[in-house]
């Protein structure tokens, strides 16, 4: 655990340090489960904050819960910069925005009590259990979604703009045959429609009423029924690549030309080397 | 069939033992048999008993055959008691108290006449009907699903949390954006909308009504479309490299160390021995 | 063309025999193409006849349609049993039964004018458009299908099994929760909302209202969302070890005991023999 | 840039074919891209012109932006035609027409007001986008969901055959079983209903009402919920085939007699040479 940390870095500074930002350390371990369990009752007390037969009699509660987390996530924050060597670089990183953001609401519900529900911004702070996630058993199985998922990245945003193609047409005709009057208001609404149908949701709040139109719907919803086939092939075909073939996972990059390779190539995009 | 049976024990209670607990005789499987048949029909007769139109007027035959089935049932167990070697380890046993709170409701409604539907509690003993399966031809398929459920276990755990989160962040907004006016009346409902959305059922009991409330909703529903490929994809690779490379089922636990081991793993997770 | 015809059956007999039965002659083809499309015909007539728009003013020409082609199916059926070397064993197979189920409803109008919609009995006639396929390019594609869906039987009937009982239990639990006065009004009709639910069909005719109802329906919605992994990933783990390890297709049965064998399996399941 | 021009096509005329028509020079791509700018530019505003709320007040600015890009569209157009080796080849093309119809329904709002809406037709024209697509990372991908959408083609056709048989018995039964009092008001309706809810759209516009017709129902959900793991079987076990088996894409024609080979096939189909 002596990662570089100055040398002068003794005292309270470095054993917070380890506390705080070490993740496989004992200590740093349990202090990420306290951490993820406040986060989570703050989580679940602004949501049902909402439920007024809950809130009903408890506003007390609710009060004290919400404020005295605050200030405990307010200390923590204090403390992350001060004992951070790069104190720049956490508060402007990804973690160190959402902490902030997460504190900020509930001072500022003095002022203005309308922004009180920003504080939900703190849900991103649930992400962090991924960190304790990755030293356990979760760790590869978490790398092999997410690996699966960048892999077929490409792919994916190609069918996704293929279906929004389809989306923008189908609304059009639909918004022509139905119109107005059977709920297909304008050509968003009608695409809203499209995609109600397409993905199989079927609200059913916009349905058409024609007999040309619910043709045309019988077709969208066929061609939304078969095409799921296409993210899930392209997601479980790379998935069973990555399973089979899967190598040590330290070079992710092709060693001549340093470009950044796809997980289930045989040979560099870039400079055709075999890796 | 002359498993850790006391020596002494014989006469009718190993006669009833072999042909209670012993699936694998002619005499224990024929049992069985007529046992899930019974307790199909108490299982069904329940069900019909809530439909006010099948029950006018044959009062009597349903309570006939709920009486009789539970003394039936009641029997049964006693018996099992009786000639069971270990009463104790099958009483505490899954099965052991699924048989007892099968039977304890229909003698309850004597006193509280409302406790009658707990019954219900007896349609977990038709799981009993895989112990049959086990010796059949299902035996093999019936493991095979169970052995690619348990090795994309990790993976499901983390796909769920995941969709945990989205659902979380996804209900806030919504909140946020729609209002009570539009049924999203508090942030648990708000979330509830995002799983029938998300899991592209789509009740339409609550639906976006405002145009950016749509285009969110839209967006959650394109996720749900694709994110389906998660789930799929994993069981699929699961199911397909057990299927190829289908070692003979006599060694599921490491060797060396005891541990039950994974399916889909090559080395223990617990020693690293190579299997 | 010369397969077990006796030897005095000659002349027209002979003629239509290879007309009507002989799928692979030119002649029989076109008359297999012919006979399809007036069943394409008056199966659209009949649907087209329940729409009152279209009909009116035009039930001449829809009673014209009906009984010409009806006639018409009548001498293709006498045709049929004549030119038959076993009338018998032709008029008690599936499409025998199908042919004079068809052309009988129309005949019985005369006498019972509601019975017409039976003729509908007819679109199964259309199923001998396999017969057509059988010869050409969609022979393999279709064999490959229906040998996945056989192949995967045991698993999908394990699978529906374990999908049964969830919805007998969960059916009983919103049965209890909900109550009749949310549409929950009996078991079944419970159990029609779970199958509604878990296959993510979601009518929104009965959903769930109390606080309780909607979190039970939450998981019933992630459950399906999930389940739907396991019948995908039977059907494409099957079809995917088919499409590879494809061996020629002429000995579907076993040599040695002559057992039919399923396509996936290496060893008779029945004699044991390497096949 | 030297493909198949006339020597004598010199000037301006060269220098806007390859501006044009010359996808792989910079100046090509420079003008793909402006071009699909200007494309979706002119169907976002088609699209917000159906929204009262956006239009209102910004009548003269959706009338500029209309007019504005027909006539660039326009100027293209003839430019196109001018500078093109083969105008007759260009103009009867597939993006040819498409062209000219997306500028044509502007200039015919001059006499009929009503056609506005077919420019809706120049959304086609964003399909324009592959041609950019096929030269960069995305060719492969793109190639390869071709590719497997190709090679399950005949599968394809075979499953939805099956799935409209089906659609059409279960419609006719429903019709019987409901009538037109609970919505089932024609065959064609109830074959609406069948395929709303086989592919679980479940729009809820119709539903069964009755018990039997309920119980119907409820087959067709799962039978529906089942089917769908054939269509993403069989689009995943093709792309898992083209993934692992990938040969250089050179040559995608039979050597020996030219004709063009289905992706997963080791014989070509039309003259059995090995490939």
């Amino acid at each position: 655990m002596d990662i570089e940390l100055p040398d002068h870095w003794r005292g309270w500074r470095r054993h917070w340090y380890i506390v705080i930002f070490g993740a496989d350390t004992p200590k740093g371990k349990r202090f990420d489960l306290y951490l993820l369990l406040a986060i989570l009752v703050s989580v679940v007390a602004l949501t049902l904050e909402t439920v007024d037969s809950v809130v009903f009699g408890r506003e007390a509660l609710f009060w004290a819960v919400e404020w005295s987390l605050t200030i405990l996530f307010t200390l923590e924050f204090i403390i992350r910069i001060l004992c951070s060597p790069k104190p720049s670089k956490y508060m402007f990183s990804f973690f160190g925005l959402v902490d902030l953001l997460s504190i900020v609401p509930t001072y500022a519900t003095l002022f203005f009590p309308g922004l009180h529900f920003l504080g939900m911004i703190r849900a991103f702070r649930l992400l962090r259990v991924f960190k304790l996630l990755k030293l356990g058993r979760f760790s590869n199985e978490f790398e092999l979604i997410l690996d699966a998922l960048g892999g077929s990245r490409h792919k994916l945003i190609v069918f996704l703009s293929g279906v929004a193609t389809v989306v923008l047409i189908v609304g059009t005709v639909m918004y022509i045959i139905e119109g107005g009057e059977n709920g297909f208001t304008s050509i968003p609404r009608s695409m809203y429609w499209a995609i109600v149908t397409l993905t199989t949701v079927g609200y059913g709040d916009i349905t058409p009423v024609t007999n040309l139109g619910q043709f045309m719907g019988a077709m969208v919803m066929m061609m939304g029924y078969g095409l799921i086939a296409v993210p899930t092939g392209i997601f479980s075909a790379e998935l069973a690549s990555l399973h089979s073939g899967r190598e040590p996972k330290k070079s992710k990059h092709c060693k001549p030309c340093g470009e950044d390779r796809s997980s289930s190539s045989d040979f560099c995009h870039k400079c055709g080397e075999k890796i």
